[in-house]
This record gives structure tokens, sequence and C-alpha cells, in this order.
């Protein structure tokens, strides 16, 4: 049924043994694609009424796609695939492929399938609870729907186990993370976060302040929207293979790399908000497109992880979309949008309002000075909640005690604080520490691009996004699954993750901008 | 996994056979509801990326759905439910589903899980090929996809079987309407087609010709998009539970009677045109919305065939939405939305610019009055091209003579020609004749209701529709499959099915607008 397009693409046979797995193997992939388009269209098309029976399709996919991916016969279908391509190189595609279908089969074998498929209806039901909840500011509606979500994960991460001197959040990370460990995030984060913070106070207490007047300024929506789809599609997005649309909270979903599907949305105060989103999110879809189209369902088709998943994101809409020379490029094309509304505010101006660094207490709302405060604290919440040292009815207070710590705001209700991300309510634990990973391996692979391409800066500057995604789909998309986060890294900047490209990325922009250096 | 609402609705008893079997076939039709959204969102949302893969989720879905109804134990599953519910009346509702199950799964079984998944995939392929075909107005582009389509669809008939002294056309339409045979329309549409052509001959000959003018009143999309949701509303469309988008050939859809998902079009130049479309699908979209969701997946809380569905649609697009009555309401509404643009038109150029009859060559532009001579073309075309009397190759120009026979039009192209319609290439075939069944029930329902509900035209011209609603949902909608189409026309209004009330209200409306009565 399914095309094996990869055979002819990697070379294998027909018959051979990694090609039988590989039709099993696209099978599931094909139910899993079809669970994400109905994923998108509940968040962004459906009407309320479709929750009940669209939480039951839901469930009825991931327990066939267990079933699948679990029957009897897989068992000898993995084996023989590892055992014929064993003899190849390491980074051969087929022995790629192998080992990641291998390794995502041990994982699954370990859960029952009445585990699968109740987790897939709570987390379509929890999500509906959460957005009515979040809409009402009113977390005691959520609460039974985290518990137990909560409940179901740890039974999960007890399924899955996790490595010795470990703990159980390290079972539900590695899903998102391969190899992600709680101790190892925190190695990362609490030196991280003494460094921003010190950055953070000298920005406090700078007398210069950038201005923010762009971040106030009103301007329609229809414009907005016109906007951004222009900026999408020029830094690269291929809507012959995509589309954007709005939805409460930004996300990138689809099928596959010809049919992605992003979201973004709109305040008539700030279109750097929409910019932002949107860049964000096509950094994602872009990444999602530039996999191979012959490897659909297979690993060597899919994203590494979601922390490279991540870098690809923080990348466009950080290190491109807050430079000076983005900027310098885009001001000229206002008028097109959004007539002289613009014309008040000089290339200074526009630059500075994208780089305002003011801790809040909205994550997808925060300047990239604050952001991985954010990240941080729900990091050591999650962790918690999962190791069982936090109630979920203790989260609205801890929450807010941990954002008046970490950065100095009151949140004022749990709307503006517990209930501001989706991720939770989608059983997502164990994910966010990625985005922190993630936009250090952005920084990284920014400075390396640098290096590579001469006149990157200046490119962009004149609206060039082209050399700058090709070097992406070189080094980062074709890859695949063939590494794991460290192994990526150290091979196409040949330096180990570290936080030293976004420290000097982040105190060589702001410094200036604060009147600082 | 699915919750068994039914079972308590209807009082049969957990453990009993009838609810056994209703868990599985839940499970079948939560996949079939799947395929539904997937279809929908191909029509009117999906890059065209997405197509290829697309079409391998659908075929995989049908798959599984055909393996999960035919599987072994079914079969006793079956014959239990039917054994447990026989000493209920007749028309109790359990019953009903226990011999409506009997029916589709012995029709799933007769059809090999090849064919099956070749058909679905072969359709969504050639829904795409079809689109393209017609956009270049070049038949040669679709003709193997539909060549394969009628190869599939005979090997279908052949392994469906047919009644004695019947074809194999008989088999495929009895999907669509149970029992519907090619002899038993042609007995249908002979008489009928005589008499339209009586009535089309004098309109002709009129001297006095309705006002054309309102058909040719450019208004901007953005506002009749606007007023055509406002009269779905109205009319009883409840779009908590439905979305109304827009696509190439309007069409209604989606997972169940809480999300419906319905399609129009929009002509700058025609407001009429995304008037009629809209409330025909509405009328098709609120008999799904009507249908009990207590039983959603089970027959009962299925619609009971295409011509009563087709009933619905044609009985708010043409008695409701032709009418003097409901003019006299809208045209009141007229200026919420286009400002002084209609000012100009009287109530009586509205409703004969609703009213003209004028011979065309592209069926959902049709008139009232030659409405189902297209229709009476495509049933005698698929019933040749099916029995092999026609040759796919000759379609085009067979397609254009009979419409120089039937209609005295030309068809300029076969865009406005035979690759007007998707239906063939969705693999439906034996469809057609539905149409003007349905539109033949809908003057008999509506000359009912007018006799039950006094004052319903007094009433649709304040723009009062829910007494008309209530009559439907009540008299059809809650019925389920509990009846034939035959059955059901009895019950309600106590006849057969007849071609009288039609040509009434035809010749009652046409007439005195043409000063001929």
């Amino acid at each position: 049924m399914t095309v094996l397009v990869g055979e002819r693409a990697s070379g294998s046979k027909q018959g051979s043994a990694i090609a039988a797995l590989a039709t099993r193997v696209r099978d599931v992939h094909a139910l899993n694609s079809t669970a994400s388009v109905l994923g998108w269209d509940q968040e962004t098309m459906m009407p309320e009424g479709g929750v009940e029976h669209r939480a039951s399709q839901l469930a009825l996919l991931a327990k066939i796609a267990h079933q699948t991916f679990t029957a009897s016969e897989m068992k000898d279908l993995v084996s023989a695939a590892v055992a014929e391509t064993a003899s190849l190189p390491e980074d051969h595609a087929d022995r790629v492929d192998a080992r990641e279908i291998q390794r995502d089969w041990q994982k699954a074998t370990l859960l029952p399938e009445s585990l699968v498929t109740e987790l897939a209806e709570l987390s379509s039901k929890a999500m509906h609870a959460w957005a009515a909840a979040r809409k009402a500011s009113d977390f005691a509606r959520f609460r039974p729907m985290l518990e137990r979500t909560v409940e179901l994960n740890r039974k999960k991460a007890e399924c899955l186990g996790w490595p010795k001197g470990g703990e159980p959040w390290d079972a539900l990370a590695d899903h998102y993370e391969p190899g992600l460990t709680a101790a190892s995030v925190a190695d990362v984060f609490t030196p991280l976060r003494q460094r921003l913070q010190r950055l953070l106070d000298r920005l406090k207490g700078a007398s210069r302040k950038p201005s923010n007047a762009f971040n106030e300024h009103a301007l329609a929506i229809a414009d907005q929207e016109r906007f951004v789809r222009f900026v999408a599609k020029r830094i690269g997005f291929d809507f012959t293979r995509g589309r954007l649309d709005r939805s409460t909270h930004p996300f990138c979903g689809g099928s596959h790399c010809n049919d992605v599907r992003m979201t973004t949305r709109y305040l008539e105060t700030c279109v750097l908000d929409a910019l932002g989103s949107t860049m964000h999110e096509v950094g994602h879809g872009m990444y999602e497109q530039g996999l191979d189209g012959t490897r659909i369902g297979l690993p060597m088709g899919e994203a590494a992880g979601l922390s490279v998943h991540e870098s690809q994101s923080r990348l466009w809409e950080n290190q491109v979309g807050r430079s000076r020379g983005f900027w310098s490029w885009c001001r000229g094309e206002l008028p097109a949008f959004f007539g002289d509304a613009c014309d008040c505010f000089s290339l200074d101006q526009l630059y500075e309002a994208a780089n305002v660094v003011e801790p809040g207490f909205i994550r997808v709302e925060a300047d990239e000075g604050t952001y991985n405060m954010h990240v941080m604290i729900r990091f050591e919440l999650e962790r918690a909640l999962i190791k069982g040292d936090l109630a979920v009815k203790d989260l609205p207070g801890v929450w807010n005690g941990m954002y008046r710590d970490y950065l100095g705001v009151v949140v004022p209700d749990d709307r503006h604080g517990c209930l501001q991300d989706v991720h939770w309510s989608m059983g997502a634990i164990g994910y966010f520490p990625t985005y922190t990973l993630g936009t250090l391996l952005a920084a990284q692979l920014f400075e390396k691009a640098r290096k590579d391409l001469a006149g990157l800066d200046e490119g962009i500057a004149k609206g060039e996004f082209a050399p700058l995604l090709a070097w992406l789909r070189k080094n980062v998309h074709a890859e695949g699954r063939r590494h794991r986060l460290d192994g990526l890294c150290r091979k196409v900047t040949g330096q180990p993750l570290s936080a030293d490209p976004l420290m000097r990325h982040l105190e060589g922009k702001l410094l200036p901008i604060y009147g600082l250096a």
C-alpha cells in the first residue's frame, strides 16, 4: 500500500529485511500522521461539538498504531533488519534506520496497549479542558485532568525504566531527546541561570533603555497576516507543501515533509508577536520540509529530536529575526503591507523593539534574555511533579513563587501562570528543557554558519536567506536521526554543546543596545 | 474505548450481544469518520504536496476498517445480535441496528480487502487528477484514472452481485440507496423526462420572462460570505457543531452529528449561487445534526440513504430558498450585509431571479426546471459505462451529444462538460439518481409539512424556520435507518414516492412567473 520510495533511494533491495521492516513502520507512521492531522484539526478547525468523538478517534488510532508496531512478527523483522545492516558503515542510512526503529520498537514493547490508548484519549480531552480552564483562569477545572496525566506518566515511566542513578523524569524525557536525564539538564541549567541572571542584572541597572514604541503600535491584523506570510515565504517556507493558520498556542505539526501545518497568532497591538511566532514556527516547518522526502515515515526522514528541532526555530526567530541586518532589510518591506503606518520608526527603533528585555510572566511572549528562565522553572516543576515532590494541587502557588524568585514578577492569575502552556495537557512531560538546549544549539550553529558562509550578515541585510537555509539543509536537515544532539553538534561545529555561543550572542547584542558596551 | 452512550439510550444491557456488536461497529465508524475528516481536509485545507501520502493514509484506514468489520469473530457477533433482537418490535432501534449492521456486514464480507484498499487509494488520487484535468479542461489527463475506476467498480459489482434480471450498476447503487435498480430508476425517469420537457417547452415559448438582473449583480465576496453564514444559522445550522468552508465543489461531510463539515463557493457576479449552494449543503448538514447523538456510529444514528439526504438539501434550497415567502423575509436582511447595493431590486425581481429557467451545461448551476435533466444524462452514462456499452474514451463525445438532445445546449469544452462533477473521480457510481429521487421526495415532504403546519408559508415570510426544521427532525432525522426511501415516504406522507408533487410545485410556481397561468 505505502509506496516504498525509500528502498530505491537507499539502494536496499525489494525483499530485503530492512525493506520488509520499512513497510511495517510506514504503516505505523501513516496512522500516527493521520492522528497528527486530526490533532491539527482539533486546534485550528474543529467545532466545539467534536471534542468527545475526536478523543475516541485519536485513542483508537494510537491503539492500532501500537498494535501494529508491537505485533508478534515485529521482533523477527527488527532483528533481521539489524543483522542485515550490521556490516554497513555506522552512519549508512539503512543502518541508522534499523538502529532507530529498534530503539523505538523496544520502547513501544514496554508499554501496555491500555496505557497507550488511555494516554491518547486523556490527552485529547485534557487539551480541551485546559483550554476552557485557561480561558476562565480556573485551575480547579484542569486539576483532575493534570492529576491523571501525572499519574499515567508516572506509570509510563515505570514501564519504560530509566538509567541507573537516574529518576522517572528521565524515562519520559528520553522520548523527546534520546538519552536526556534530569541530572544532565541540571548540570547545564544551574550555571546558565547564574550567567543569565548576571546579564539581566546589568541590563536592569542600565541607564539607557531601548525604544519600545514599535511594540505598542497597533496595526490591522489582516495586514499583519499578509506581512508574516510574506516573510515566511521569503525566508524559505514552501507553501505548496504546508500551511500557516491561527491557534491560541502557535505550533508546527502535520503529516510529513510535504504537508507541514504551522500556526501563529495575532495581537493588534504588536506585530512583533506574530512575526516572532511565525519565524519560530517557520524554523520548525523548514526543518520538516528539509527532511528526506524519499524516507517519509523512516528515521532517516525524521527530525533528530526536539532540541535540534528547537535549534531551527530559535535560529530563525532570534539569530535572524532579531538581528540588525534582518531589520535593515525588513524595514523596506513594511510599506507594502502597512502603507505609511510604520514610516515613523527608524531602523534603530525597530531593531531595539525586537530586543527589549523585560521580565514577564508569559513564556511565549518572553524576550531572548529572559526566555530560558521560564524553561528552567517548568523543568524544575515537572521534575518534582513526576518525582512526587510536588502535588498538582500545590502547583499554582509554587509556580507563582518561582516566578518571583527567578524573574521578580508577580503572576496575576493562573491564566497568566501555570495554565499558560499547552504541554502538560498534551501529556508532554520532559519536553520543556529541549527549548533551552535548542536555544544553545541555535547560537552555536549560527556562529559556525557565519564562519562557513562569507557575507552571511550582509546577505540577510539584503533579504537573502537562501544560503543559510541551504547550509542548514545540508548540515542538519539531511541528517535525519543519524546523530544525537551532542553528536550532531560536534559534527557540525567541532565542539560539544556549550552555553558560550548563546552568552556571546546575547551580550554582544544586548549590552550595546543598553549602552553598556 | 468508544463510549457506549447508545446502550443506555436504547436500554440494551451492558454485556448484551447488541452492545458487544455496537462496540465493534463504533470502532469501524471511528476509522471511517477519521477518513472523512481527512477527505474534508484534502478538499479544503491540504497543500498540494500532501496528495501522495494522503492517498496512502486513506487506503490504510479503509483497509483497517474493512479488516475490523470483517474479522472472523464478527460473524458470531452479528448472528447473536440479530437473534437477541428478533423478538423486539420490527421498528425497535436495537432491532433496526442489528438488521442494518447485518446488511452492511454481509456486503463487506463479499469484498476482498485488496479491492477495498485499492479503491480508497485510487479515489484519493483520482480526485486530485480530476481537479487538475478539470482546471486544464483536459479529459486525457483524467481518462486513465476513470478507466481504472470503472474497471474496479465492475469488479466490485461482480463481488457484490445484483438481483436476478438486474445489471451490475444495481450492485453499486445499492450502496447509496438500498434496493435501487437501474430498471426502477428508468421507470421513474422516463415519464418524468417527458413531463419536464413539456414544461420546459411551455416556458421557452412564453412571452413573459422573469427578471434576471439580480443574477448579474456583483457583490463583494466577503459580504456574500457573511450573508450566507447568517442565513445558514438562521434556518437552523448549529455552528458549534459544524463548519462552513470553501471548496471548488460544494459538499457536506464530517465525522458525525456534532462535527459536520460543509463547503460552499462564491462567484462575485451572483450571490444566488453561494446562497443556493449554502442552503443546499445546510439542508444536508441539518439532517446530519438531527441524527441521534447517542447512537453515533450505529445505523439508527445514520442517514436513511442518499435520496432521503438529498430530499433535505433540496427542500431547503428549493421549496424554501426559491419561495416568494423566503425572499419577502430575506429582502429585509440584505442591507445588513450589502448596504444599499440591493435596494434597487424589488421583491418580484429577487424572487424571479431565483426562479429563472434557462438550460445550461453545468449541473450545480442548474435551475429547478432543468436540474433533473442533468441527473438523467449522468445516470444513463454511468449505467452504460458499467454495463460496458460505453467506453471511457467515448465519454466526452456522447456526453456532449446528450446535452444537445436533452437540454438543447452546446457544451463548449470538457471542463464544462464531462469533467464538471467530482463523483466518478471519487468512485461514486450509482449515486447520481438519488439527486432526482431526493428532489421528488423533497416536494412530497413539503406538501405534507404544509398540511401539518398551519401558517408554514407565512412563518417563512417572517424568517421563522424552526417549525419546519422541528417537523423534519421528528419525521425524518430521528428515524435514522429505520425505513428505506419508499417506506419513509409512505410513513410520513401516506403515499408512495411520486413525481406529482414536484410537478405541482414547479408548475404552480413557474407558470405564473412566466405569465402562463
